[in-house]
């Protein structure tokens, strides 16, 4: 489905795993005074002075967590980048290094590394986080990404998921469904592609779902916005799995219940017509679908005024006092409990 | 080859990510007072004060860095975690958190996993390290593995490998070669058993090996013994990839060149027999076999005293001022160049 127009292919074997790295890494530049020492000696070395750390991690594997038929190696780098990123805005933390290791069968020549590498290095200089280690091996198959974010906030600003009170209101930024309708939208011209590869897809209808899936954005202009508006949000969590399944870790953590209202959940027009289309309910798509990388957070009732008209935050709900009983209080104005439907790995 | 006596396979996806998580860390307690938070939130929140903070990162596939046929998981486990506390305790800095990714297939049940954790959660006992958080998913293949430790020393501790000058003493602790041939008698164990799954091994006269390649340990003791003799390294690495690899790297980073003795590089009496039994060079063996996880280190020629002697310590050279150039010294006293036939991941 992406043409590789590059024809130049080089074996990896010809650099040797220390040749790989060093010509990978040779173009760093590190950007956090932070940052004492980056890749080259067996540890990274880090100075945070009287701040705290918060460390994240997260493990991709292809056709579990990517397809490469129809993610580019860019944007791929770009996103495993980004899903880590995406916890540290959620502590509201600064992220400031990160390590990626990478596994990789000798299918892949070293221009394919590159161009995996360049869309790690674009999400860096984006983020302005330093690459400071990792690891580069053979896998017998396919492409595994192993990366560890590490960032650091002053101990009154972290967030965590465990601090949210009965009347709290629930809040999310952006919109909600994008990237797993975007992923449906790819998985269709994928088998149109298998059984015509001559086919050209026209996707601009679907041109904001793609990107949703193949380059999203985690929120860093979040924690700055919240500080800015003299917010301090009261727990947090990023979305990654699906706004049920992520409601239900705040409750669970903070030990309160939650109503959510249908009617509030921000849905981008594309989505609802998209959703019409494949005959999906929108709301499932933003309750089970995942990938979003939106923050959703509690803030204190006395703050709604705050964020009333903010075009980047939405309230959906708010707190109970009744512990792990989150419901969804649709628009037919029936209430039904909240299950995680989200993603699960290890179902057959 | 291990026979597997436990009948009791629980499926994987009866828990699903969340429930394998939570049966898998219930037990965790945390130790270090640098651990702020562990599993459990977006991540883990750490606090080294005025210290300065070391991260180091490895990713291990099974069928390329280790084989189950003679592997038990919960070796593995404790294998894992060594291999990175190693590459901590190489910047003379003191380890004190790890995070624990995994991927595997669903030919693993439940109690896999609690094997491989076990092997862990000790190896995290035995080292004071606190487990604090991970990614757990699913593999299309195999048991993928991924760890990353965070340790801190004060700034004037820590050693980096760039730090030898020409003159400085080359040493080593414990004694190399023994892991790899505990690889070779496992890998031809292995054999005999596909050909006669009844024939019981006597691997009694290979126990040394054996031990140095299933449960390698972390020299932990080395930092504080230097301290303790009051010496400061000039420059240090971990043994991972073979003795010639790690001078080559000293070397590099350090802008010197090096002298070896073969005579003076120490290896285990049993090292020595079964490189007899299988024809194979003891000194080729310790310079290009790898997995010792000993530490190599350079001291000022001034604290040779300090360390004459010593049980746990050899002198095997000394640092030159011709750049990059690396000789061994054999036992006929010619000079050769030392190259770096260390484990090549991409080689095919």
């Amino acid at each position: 489905m992406i043409e590789d127009k590059n024809q130049q292919r080089t074996p990896i074997s010809s650099l040797g795993e220390f040749g790989l790295i060093e010509h990978l890494t040779k173009h760093i530049e590190l950007k956090n005074s932070s940052t004492l020492k980056g890749v080259g000696d067996d540890a990274a070395v880090l100075y945070f002075g009287d701040e705290q750390t918060v460390v994240s991690t997260d493990l991709l594997i292809e056709n579990v967590h990517f397809d490469l038929a129809y993610m580019p190696l860019k944007h791929l780098g770009y996103k495993a980048v980004m899903v880590n990123l995406s916890d540290v805005y959620a502590m509201c933390a600064t992220p400031t290094q990160i390590m990626v290791s990478i596994a990789l069968s000798n299918r892949f020549p070293l221009e394919s590394v590159e161009e995996f590498y360049a869309g790690v290095l674009l999400a860096c200089e984006q983020h302005k986080v330093d690459l400071v280690g990792g690891d580069t091996t053979s896998s017998n198959k396919g492409f595994i990404i192993s990366i560890t974010a590490i960032g650091h906030a002053k101990k009154e600003n972290l967030s965590y998921r465990s601090g949210a009170k009965s009347t709290d209101l629930l809040v999310v930024s952006g919109d909600l469904g994008g990237a797993y309708l975007g992923l449906q939208v790819l998985e269709r011209e994928k088998q149109v592609f298998l059984v015509n590869p001559k086919n050209q897809p026209d996707l601009e209808a679907y041109s904001y779902l793609i990107e949703r899936q193949l380059k999203p954005e985690a929120r860093k202009d979040i924690p700055g916005l919240l500080k800015a508006l003299d917010i301090k949000p009261t727990s947090m969590i990023d979305i990654s799995d699906g706004l049920s399944s992520e409601i239900l870790h705040l409750c669970k953590q903070s030990d309160v219940g939650c109503v959510l209202f249908e009617s509030k959940i921000p849905i981008d027009p594309q989505v609802l017509t998209v959703c019409d289309e494949f005959n999906l309910n929108p709301t499932t798509v933003a309750l089970s679908g995942g990938e979003d990388y939106e923050l959703l957070f509690t803030i204190n009732i006395n703050d709604h005024d705050k964020i009333k008209g903010n075009p980047h935050l939405t309230v959906i709900g708010y707190m109970t006092e009744d512990a792990n009983q989150a419901f969804l209080q649709t628009r037919a104005d029936q209430r039904i409990p909240l299950t995680a439907q989200g993603w699960n790995a290890f179902r057959e």
